[in-house]
């Protein structure tokens, strides 16, 4: 019969480090909680390192453990609630590759529609907007230094499984980057409340039809002024009622559908 | 020199029990924290009871405090925190009297976008959705049996002070009331993943001009059939990525920016 791993074990202990940024990036690993995330991840074995599972999720997952390309690895409920972010831990945990792409992919090959985050804080908003750049058809997002880590068990758990559908930057010095993108033909946005152009302006005036990049901001502040200037527009989202703003997620979920639209 | 209410006093108490939904609805009270939900609410000084405030927070909001038409009591900083839902309360909180409006208010005199939310979970999505519809040009805002109670401390905060700015119906039979808005030349569009109808076929299709009331569903088994089966249409956004679904405020923020710019 096979040991259980319980919350002491080295495999654990190591796996649990994974749940702060530092543990992350000096592993280069993190974690993907919940059958959603896990069939995402396995989807490439590659870039798993192992699963755990506790004795009812390998009973309730074996379809998916018994095709996994990877070692599944049994844990004791307590170890795995020890690896979750969640009030209900749900006992099926991978242990994945950081999926970080260099910021020069995307010069080189600018995809029709990437986001980047400008120190976005929560962690929520940064798994919703990869979440809805996945939708809409986007081929990257960048998390600009000082935004939240998409690696987060929030994150991950919010992005529903589209942290492994497109391409992450991390920590891009963007003051440098976006008028690299610019150079090579990518039209960068900034959502602004305060923008000079609306929205509805760029699709009918056809600016959204090439390679756009969006950037968004800090949830209370906004962009920074420093990168709003590099963008080509700073475009705001017109609106006919008495809010002051947009949540964050939603102003996203809002640019990034119009550009798909426009886009054909 | 006037006392400061301690966490002990029987108005902190009382007011301790509106972090309660069944506190609230037994008062007909509830809390708004922070300066922008305060400052919404004292817009209405007849919808406000007292405000708390430490004397920190009194002496950083002076000037709103100053014209407040209302009760405005010291409080000690436990207190405050023991009427707040966040890490970091803010020291400055408004009793608030329930602003819900009959559900017939909606027949009668339908307004050109409202919103009905059914079996909805999250109270920060709640929030969000309020405070997209208020920039969207909302009326109203319809909470269904079993969704997350706008006047929960969380949804207070999301909705950044927009749940002041339009009308809330709550507990609404959703079952008897969209066929009675239907009637009264509501069109009502159920949000589907599954739907019949791509989004921008009823734009184009002018389906968007007159009074349309958007239904959104559960976060995880999105709006019930029986109810989706009362709408005129199920509505699907079109998601050119690989994401399974987008998240539901992301959602509702495509569909109600998208009404706001058909009705022009």
């Amino acid at each position: 019969m096979t040991e259980l791993l319980t919350e002491r074990s080295a495999r654990i202990a190591a796996a649990r480090k994974l749940t702060r940024r530092a543990g992350r990036d000096a592993a280069g690993l993190f974690l993907a909680e919940g059958r959603q995330a896990v069939a995402e991840a396995l989807a490439d074995p590659a870039g798993v390192r192992e699963v755990f599972a506790t004795e009812a999720a390998a009973t309730a997952h074996a379809d998916l453990l018994a095709a996994a390309r990877v070692p599944v690895r049994l844990v004791t409920d307590k170890a795995a609630a020890g690896l979750s972010e969640t009030v209900t831990p749900q006992g099926l945990v991978a242990v994945c590759a950081l999926r970080d792409v260099p910021a020069g992919t995307l010069t080189t090959a600018p995809p029709r529609l990437a986001v980047a985050l400008a120190e976005l804080a929560d962690p929520g908003n940064a798994g919703t907007v990869l979440r809805t750049a996945d939708a809409c058809g986007a081929g990257a997002v960048v998390f600009g230094a000082g935004s939240a880590d998409p690696y987060g068990g929030k994150a991950v758990r919010s992005s529903a499984g589209s942290l492994f559908h497109l391409d992450v930057v991390r920590g891009a010095p963007l003051g440098t980057l976006l008028p690299e993108l610019r150079a090579a033909g990518v039209t960068v946005l900034a959502a602004d409340g305060g923008g000079e152009v609306e929205l509805p302006a760029l699709v009918t005036g056809g600016r959204l039809a090439g390679p756009v990049l969006w950037l968004f901001g800090n949830e209370a502040r906004g962009v920074p002024s420093e990168l709003a200037e590099l963008a080509d527009a700073r475009v705001r989202i017109p609106m006919r009622g008495r809010a002051e703003s947009l949540n964050l997620a939603a102003a996203a979920a809002i640019c990034l559908y119009s550009t798909q639209l426009a886009q054909g």
